[in-house]
């Protein structure tokens, strides 16, 4: 058995290097590709995850894993290897359903549809990109076909979120939004909150630097990782050795750029934070889009616009800024990083309303696969729920519909539910780890994370994907996801700053 | 046939798309990545270059090649088709004749051996990357062993410059030293040339511009490839539309960077210049090492270096640096870029010593590949020949034997006589197009580059691989190799230059 077992591992690592390969890919396109490359790349992508599924639906993989399945339940559930075979099995079942050539041809479909939007969105031109998103619809229900479903939306979910269905979302972000409604309104009614601090000039440079030191003092490790300007910021990994994040700066927003940072530092701090024993396996990457949002969101949010976060970096920050920052104080800044106030942008926005921006989305997803919206409805859809749930109109799709990359790059279906999903699990990670710690917050203070990140390290991020987000959940916290410690926290932070609760 | 050669297309574009993606990683290896990835690099290219050979070896194109011999000899011997047949089919036999294993392990131990390399470099310490060394000679020993060969070394350099063999490039290399020897004596007796102007400080930003804009010119296009910065320059391809180029910048030596970049700049407007209906073909690439060096040495050589190129550059140049170069007439600056001076460095030698640096090379391959010196006696081999042919002397080996990454990033054989045909053949093609159009000097002279660079892209880039060097040689200067040219080109210029001739 361990002969088989190494010899799955082998099929494994090919499979593991040519995903990893695809990502650098990825990266060098938004990075530093010349447009000339754009076409080639289409094609060269279309290849390698060909290969991929083609490798990792080998029939060999197949048979090792029915030969190694009744093992692994002999051991440990706990174990490396047993994990191996059963997180490797769920994966190798649902790549097998799906023909490689299929898979070829949609990526390549993502790809074109990648280019046509990087250049739709800044010209505002959503019927450039339409016939596209067409064709990304049709591949998306085609995609969850393959699959046995209640609704044809949850094979797509399944991908990133595994064991969330439409059926237990529906109810867990309704009960959310009835908490977040009256609370943004009784903020926004409440405060009326000055962030022109923020909307200053502040020079890429300086900002960029500032980031860099702030990310390095939250524990995103450069000797295994690195960051790069692109339009959207994302992280990825090349192996759990190099994880890179990317993020974009605005000389005239002076939060967007720092907690983007942050954020995908959050994100990469989980992969950095991955066993190394793991490499080389499916286990060794989050395990979900959930599970890694809330880190994201963990370090970007509940740590990067706290209270005792400004404290300690914002003298310096003064330091950088003095001109622009010398005059307003630790109290006016700090309201200004949490001013809430409706947007368009869901990337921009502020704690509270973030989710009634991903709700939007989920709503509209489900909306096309269920067939009730047709695409080119679209950005008429967008600009009606934007102006009934957060009262903001524009009338162009830059700003809109064309806003997010994730359509455009991939299935509509399955991309957003993760982003709310975080942030509820956010709260609950963070509240366990003060349980275990109730000195964070003083450490916070003083700019030491190494207490947060090592019980981060030790609960979570290790682990990569040997647990799913379920089990990890309920590992880490002592308890099922639930979204109690997040509205508390939210009505805990935002009673504060606003005096709701005096 | 038709579809058979569709087929075969199809084969072919795979193995093409994954030739690139390879290149990407050694790109990204040089460029950006962090060095905690290095070792998962290392498993990422073995992985690939395994692959590449099992794609490129697989059956089916054997088959069909031979399929489709008959018919590609039936056409037009200049046709698409029939140069894809051809030139596939040698390519085919000779991937077939080593083993994916043997190449996989064999790139793993390059990778292994170049990042350690680029730590024993700067350390000066040759022990750390000799037992390395040892087993990349054992490895190129390997390699040719799998052909049939008169010399150990042909089958190497058959990889690199086809048709090339030691008993021609002995004799060839021997005729040419005749003539370098004394030329390079008399140049040196004759002229104590000052080029500390050279030498002063040039901020690296504007070094930087001002080579963008001078290959802008000579007419690299940035919108398919771009510049980055690496340790030691290089050319890489990821497509007919995304050529890239490298270089460093020295803030003290004027020249090393600008000249770099042209060099680079030639071998990508050779491989930007090749016809888009070769793309995803083998085709699709220059055709030898020395045709390649031919172009690169052309551009930064016999342009680069004129006086006509000076004339338009200079006051350019003058305008970004005015303190350092107000006072430096062109006949001095001229003079101080083509200064003759025997020196340690390959990549830093003017045009005259360049190919006593090359023949050292080779005839330490030779040596070590035929078992007549050890890889513990490199380094005082190295040093010996320096002195006995250059007359300099270092007792360290970070410019000795470890100054060039060849050695440790491929096999030992076949690397560098390309250098040395290259700069014959510049000589050679520069003089084919001078007889085209005897206006082109006067239009350097007026930094108009066109009608050099359209001879070159209708004569000899547009073909990529169609044709052997020797072929497209005979073609496009309608006699075979020969270094009457580059002697004559030699002569003359070092003549005028140092006032021999009169």
């Amino acid at each position: 058995m361990k002969e088989k077992l190494e010899e799955l591992k082998r099929h494994l690592a090919e499979v593991y290097d040519l995903e990893n390969v695809t990502s650098l890919l990825y990266w060098d396109q938004s990075t530093y590709m010349p447009k000339g490359g754009a076409a080639a790349r289409g094609r060269q992508l279309g290849t390698m995850e060909k290969l991929v599924h083609e490798k990792m639906t080998d029939l060999q993989i197949g048979r090792l894993l029915e030969e190694l399945t009744p093992y692994g339940e002999s051991l440990e559930y706990d174990s490396d290897e047993a994990a191996l075979i059963r997180v490797t099995r769920r994966k190798y079942e649902r790549a097998a359903k799906v023909p490689a050539a299929f898979m070829a041809e949609m990526s390549n479909h993502f790809a074109d549809t990648y280019q046509v939007w990087t250049e739709a969105r800044p010209a505002d031109n959503f019927a450039k990109v339409e016939p596209f998103l067409e064709k990304t619809l049709d591949y998306s229900r085609r995609l969850a076909e393959y699959f046995p479903y209640n609704h044809i939306a949850d094979p797509l979910i399944g991908y990133s979120d595994e064991g969330m269905t439409v059926s237990t979302l529906r109810p867990l972000f309704q009960d959310l939004r009835e908490q977040l409604v009256p609370l943004v309104k009784a903020v926004t009614d409440r405060a009326d909150v000055e962030n022109t601090c923020l909307r200053q000039t502040f020079p890429e440079k300086e900002q960029w630097q500032f980031g860099m030191d702030v990310i390095r003092q939250l524990g995103y490790d450069f000797d295994r990782g690195r960051q790069d300007k692109t339009h959207h910021p994302f992280m990825t990994k090349f192996s759990l050795g190099d994880v890179r994040i990317t993020t974009r700066v605005k000389e005239n927003q002076l939060e967007e750029a720092l907690l983007s940072t942050i954020h995908e530092a959050g994100h990469a701090m989980y992969e950095q934070g991955i066993q190394m024993e793991l490499e080389g396996t499916p286990l060794a990457s989050g395990t979900s889009s959930g599970v890694h949002e809330s880190q994201s969101r963990l370090w970007e949010n509940i740590v990067g616009r706290s209270r005792g976060f400004w404290e300690h970096f914002y003298p310096k920050l003064q330091e950088v800024f003095p001109e622009q920052l010398g005059a307003v104080s630790l109290d006016a800044f700090h309201r200004a990083v949490n001013k809430v106030e409706p947007s368009l942008i869901r990337t921009d926005a502020d704690e509270l309303t973030y989710n009634l921006h991903v709700m939007i989305r989920f709503d509209l997803e489900l909306a096309l696969l269920e067939g009730k919206m047709a695409v080119k409805d679209l950005p008429e859809a967008w600009r009606e729920r934007y102006k009934a749930d957060l009262g903001v109109f524009d009338p162009g799709d830059k700003n809109g519909v064309l806003q997010d990359v994730h359509w455009f790059a991939g299935t509509i279906g399955g991309s957003f539910q993760g982003y709310t999903l975080g942030n509820i699990l956010s709260a609950q990670f963070y509240d366990a780890a003060l349980r275990a710690h109730p000195e964070i917050p003083d450490q916070i203070r003083k700019g030491e994370f190494s207490t947060l990140h090592g019980w981060l390290k030790e609960n979570l991020y290790r682990h990569g994907s040997k647990y799913t987000a379920m089990e990890i959940t309920k590992r880490a916290t002592g308890s099922p996801l639930t979204i109690q410690p997040y509205i508390a926290y939210l009505k805990n932070k935002f009673g504060e700053l606003c005096g709701l609760n005096g």
